[in-house]
């Protein structure tokens, strides 16, 4: 049974959505062999675009070349940024992956939620990402306060800790599952497609889209810099944690690009409009 | 509420039952170091019963005690098996991992339906396993001829190896997921089960709380107070949309009461805090 016309603009539509997979973000990883068996991981379950930010060992690196093996495309084509904001700017839905809940108020989701979230913004043509910290210390808080949803693997608290090429796997099976379920679910409705389901849950009107993280940067730097101003962020010492708080608390919102919008011009306007004011007295 | 007794037999019978977690067999593995991770992917996950047929490099091994960092307890407690039919000969139910599926006629799963498979048979008493094959080879038809099920990860076809010690991970994890579904089942039919879960999913921290509708509503008079006079709500006929568009932004949040707090701040300071520099010019 064939319901649709499997046209040339159909096939494109649908291999653009296909490339949608989840980018994985290594954030300053110590050893060059732990990017490649991380890259591996990412092979095994069809994810091909690797972001690092800072590897300690400098870049190229012939250690994540050897041991990525038969995955060595995707260390080469990997890359290198020297901020974590710049590498997650064009992405719409980050998760940070951490082996405890940290101290913030920040939805943690199981690998299992995580993909299938990640899988439904991928129907829509929006860009997500899985970060992975440093193998010593994790992620901070700041890296974390940047993060859509904290994600945590089921693992046994006697003995919790995962090797970085490990946690990459777990999600990358994950992934793939969600994949295949779809899949599996597009195959028996007769549809051929990879993306095009049905109308899945979720909060947003059809034209919006999550604001990307450059937006989300934008808004953050625009409004830490009138706090300064206002003396709001008085004590320095505690403004890095102050604004990691109001970073959850918008992130938490999940802004459309349109939401950007309208909180810049509350700020603009709650700041110039009582210049206003004072200057008509 | 509390649906039954929670006698000494009916505890100890429930002990028992999470102790029948499932076996893991290494079938001639080559390397100390892979026996060593292997058992460590094992302890992420809970499973604590190694057993190994004919390790090639003998036994004990001391790369497989280093590689297992603080698993070390599985590999000194694993048996050694000659055969393969004694290492399983007390078991109700194994399933062979292989790449691929083999020119027999046996059912394959996905790792998802194996623990499913696993943790049903468990619950009525019986013992089961997973086997993993040589490093090089795999498992040989005749180890697979004695197992009930073949399972296969989802991997891609273009980069389908995994190690020993990521086969047993995904097959860790699997069984650890399906154990924790159950369990927050058990938990919420009112019954306690032993199982010290990880992090459930969620959002909030534990001492904080959701706001309460009238802190929600302090915080909208208060904005709408301020960007009227900013100018910000010009069209007195657009007012309500856009501060219905607002608060819908604002209780996507899902603020706490401290949250509430830090917003009302974030207000009175950028409308206060230009008042001051405009002020001091």
């Amino acid at each position: 049974m064939k319901l649709e016309v499997d046209s040339q603009p159909l096939r494109e539509a649908r291999r653009e959505a296909n490339n949608l997979r989840p980018v994985i973000i290594l954030v300053e990883p110590q050893l060059g062999e732990n990017i490649g068996t991380a890259a591996r991981a990412m092979a095994n379950f069809g994810l091909r675009e690797l972001r690092i930010v800072n590897p300690r060992d400098g870049w190229p690196s012939e250690m994540a070349e050897k041991a990525s093996a038969n995955a060595i495309e995707v260390v080469k084509n990997a890359v290198i940024y020297s901020t974590f904001e710049d590498a997650i700017s064009d992405l719409n839905f980050i998760c940070a992956t951490t082996a405890r809940p940290r101290e913030m108020v920040k939805p943690v989701l199981s690998p299992e939620s995580a993909a299938q979230k990640m899988h439904q913004l991928t129907q829509k043509g929006e860009k997500t990402g899985i970060i992975f910290g440093r193998e010593k210390s994790g992620l901070n808080n700041t890296d974390i306060s940047h993060c859509d949803s904290i994600v945590i693997a089921p693992v046994d608290p006697d003995c919790a800790s995962l090797n970085l090429a490990q946690a990459v796997l777990l999600m990358g099976y994950e992934w793939r599952r969600q994949f295949s379920i779809e899949n599996e679910e597009q195959a028996t409705l007769g549809r051929k497609t990879d993306f095009d389901g049905p109308a899945k849950e979720g909060i947003r009107l059809k034209d919006s889209r999550n604001a990307t993280k450059g937006e989300m940067s934008g808004l953050f730097t625009h409004l830490e810099s009138e706090l300064e101003k206002s003396g709001f962020l008085r004590t320095v010492e505690k403004t890095p944690q102050m604004m990691r708080n109001i970073r959850n608390m918008i992130i938490r919102m999940q802004p459309t690009d349109q939401d950007v919008r309208t909180l810049r011009g509350i700020i603009t306007s709650l700041v110039n409009g009582s210049h206003r004011s004072e200057n008509s007295k």
